[in-house]
């Protein structure tokens, strides 16, 4: 059901310096930049292989990215995991006792269809599942 | 330099229900179970596409795993990529100023050889570079 690992999210408050460590120290071309203003967040995707590294620079102390960098720091945010079907993969998760921070998908990055999971339900890991744009 | 992301690692007290979540509701095949001594854990990894998902158990609470459990609770502990010449990739983290745990590649599960780089020096998110063994 779950395709592959598309991405690591990271938060960061500097989004320069991930960059340089991602980009020039562990030699990951940048794929795609964006504002993404319904998740209060600057977003980079980096390729590695099939699959990205998300840096998330949060736009205010008020939004999920800033308060998760207030209380822990830097560091991972969140793994997505592709499918190709994102009703069919919440309506398993759905009878399968998952609880769902999106019941119906919602656009994320790069035209993307995503939804998260909640930590609550999945072992303390912020999920997310994402049906690539076609192309991606 | 790095291949792909070849699998986030999962930290939980309770194997049997992180299992339980990951094979049956997220449908993730169990590929290998280990004790690794040598870093406190009993690991389990599952697949999914060509990565995994790495799930750690500490073998006691004075354990790497132990401390970050008591630490943060159960979630995402590190991520790690895949790398086909695991010296020459440490040899170029070393040269761009990226500081290592372990300099040298030591034997990680499932006989891959694996290093650690430490968070400081990668944005709070403590990384894994991993040689897999033949055929893995």
């Amino acid at each position: 059901m779950l395709d592959r690992i598309d991405h690591i999210g990271v938060a960061t408050e500097d989004l320069d310096a991930s960059l340089a460590l991602y980009e020039r120290s562990l030699g990951m071309p940048v794929a795609h930049r964006e504002t993404v203003e319904s998740q209060g967040v600057e977003a980079v995707l980096l390729d590695v292989g099939e699959g990205h590294v998300e840096l998330l620079r949060p736009l205010g102390s008020d939004t999920p990215v800033g308060r998760f960098l207030a209380k822990n720091g830097p560091g991972l945010h969140h793994v997505a995991y592709a499918v190709s079907d994102i009703e069919r993969a919440l309506g398993l998760f759905k009878e399968s006792g998952i609880e769902l921070i999106d019941n119906e998908p919602r656009v994320g990055i790069r035209d993307s269809r995503v939804a998260f999971l909640h930590p609550r339900s999945t072992g303390g890991v912020l999920t997310e599942i994402v049906e690539p744009a076609e192309g991606h």
